[in-house]
């Protein structure tokens, strides 16, 4: 394992993914615009660039992490982005949750570079990627997948491939996202619907993930909405509405109505509007209970 | 097992269901309104009443399962209505997906006559009441429960019991089945969003389903989703759109908007109007399809 890695964004997700495949024994140099960010890292053996582009090897590996569209171009493009630098060969696996359209985007502009755009987004929370337990789905290149995938692996417990246009993979994780919220929603309609009635939240959520329901997503957050127990934060409602407008934005693309996610969009941003913004998105359906009247 | 059951209800669910509190050695006389679907359970050992009261012996235990408030009003309540001979002591096993408010209703009227009702209603569809699958939700009199308690075992894997007030069993029922519609609207969604955009429907279902998604229901109906494969059909967009109405019914009483359920209703009604009610519900996410211009 003689190659270098470029890390680039080291928030709740990247650092721990960072840190995963620091550790399977890559020379790495990373990148955070909060410099301050930087030093668990560097202390385990990373190497620290103060730009972009000073990370990336010319025909090497760079991998992102990052919150949004808008950080994404930031650290790629321009003149110290890291797509200035990295050259022909070279890859750029993106995990970052971004727009579809944007990863299309990416994907001419690596082309034209003579390098690759593979995207990479992943399932789970801060905890997931501490214990290299991410569900990853892949899309690119497909050389350049086989080059990156031992980098995958160090950070994940198993990969979904998606074929060549790394927008598809982009498209099934904000879709997988959507699904966890609609799950979240749906339970916190019947948790408080069994509250209004006098029947113990937690009695139906044990019933219910016992039994038909048996699947991580209905244990792990079921448990937070029945117990109303949001702590810690995993991921912030801020970045859920992000997703589910990325959701829309693809279904207005793709010219289809997807009234579940319209109306998550719709309980997302009543979050923000009462001041839940950096609270976990399953306090999402603390709406439900508004609404119901519950103090 | 010298107890002798009054079985009412001989449909897709309650005729397996029979058969196999028949083959744990129960004595068994049944009703059924429409006389030919006896046929069967009679060759079966079981003996055939002609009318409601004929079936249940005082003191005794009834177990109906029907298709909806109308129906068991009909074989419990009037002349020749099984209230009127089970008496004191006697329990009726009420297993249907029934309304709250019913089950409110006959827990009074039972305890005036002396006996018990008690709600106990499953989930799980014909194959799984034949193959002695069911989960059972029960709630009432504790010593009524206790009795019956073999009875279920016959019928179920596992019981839940929520306590003393009956409705409570039918609250979780209906819940239940509301969870299962939301997830399959939220899955036609993205499977619809994946179609319109060239990615495969099946692939997205299976890596879902084998991380983060897979339990029963999510596998189960999220491969007739994807493949679009609604055969055979378990359980009626009919009944589907009763028990979403006896959701927003409940949420009513207790004063809770349930957005879902609203959507859910009619997404429902309109599978109706598109002459699509015998369907599996499953196919409710054909509207999605509908709206997304997909033939």
């Amino acid at each position: 394992m003689t190659e270098s890695i470029g890390f680039i964004g080291l928030g709740n997700m990247g650092h721990p993914m960072a840190i995963n495949v620091l550790k399977a024994g890559y020379n790495m140099k990373v990148y955070n615009r909060d410099l301050s960010k930087t030093e668990k890292i560097v202390e385990a053996g990373a190497k620290r660039g103060i730009r972009p582009d000073d990370v990336v090897e010319r025909g090497g590996i760079a991998v992102s992490m990052l919150a949004n569209d808008e950080a994404l171009e930031a650290v790629t493009l321009g003149h110290d982005g890291l797509l200035s630098r990295l050259g022909p060969g070279g890859v750029h696996v993106s995990m970052s949750t971004v727009s579809p359209a944007l990863a299309h985007k990416m994907h001419e502009l690596h082309e034209k570079e003579g390098c690759s755009y593979v995207a990479a987004p992943v399932f789970g929370r801060p905890e997931a990627a501490a214990a290299q337990q991410l569900w990853i789905v892949e899309a690119g290149n497909a050389a350049a997948k086989e080059r990156v995938r031992p980098v995958l692996e160090a950070m994940g417990q198993g990969i979904f491939d998606f074929g060549e246009d790394p927008s598809h993979a982009n498209i099934v994780k904000i879709s997988g996202n959507f699904l966890i919220a609609s799950a979240m929603e749906s339970m916190g309609e019947i948790f408080t619907l069994a509250e209004k009635n006098g029947i113990d939240r937690t009695q139906v959520f044990n019933m219910l993930t016992q039994t038909i329901f048996g699947s991580p997503i209905y244990k792990n957050y079921g448990q937070k909405i029945a117990e109303k127990n949001f702590q810690p934060v995993g991921f912030p409602i801020q970045l859920a509405l992000k997703d589910i407008n990325l959701v829309l934005d693809a279904a207005e693309q793709a010219r289809m109505p997807m009234p579940f996610a319209s109306q998550l969009h719709d309980r997302l941003l009543s979050g923000i509007a009462k001041g839940r913004g950096e609270n976990d998105w399953a306090e999402l359906t603390r709406g439900i209970e508004d609404e119901a009247g519950i103090e």
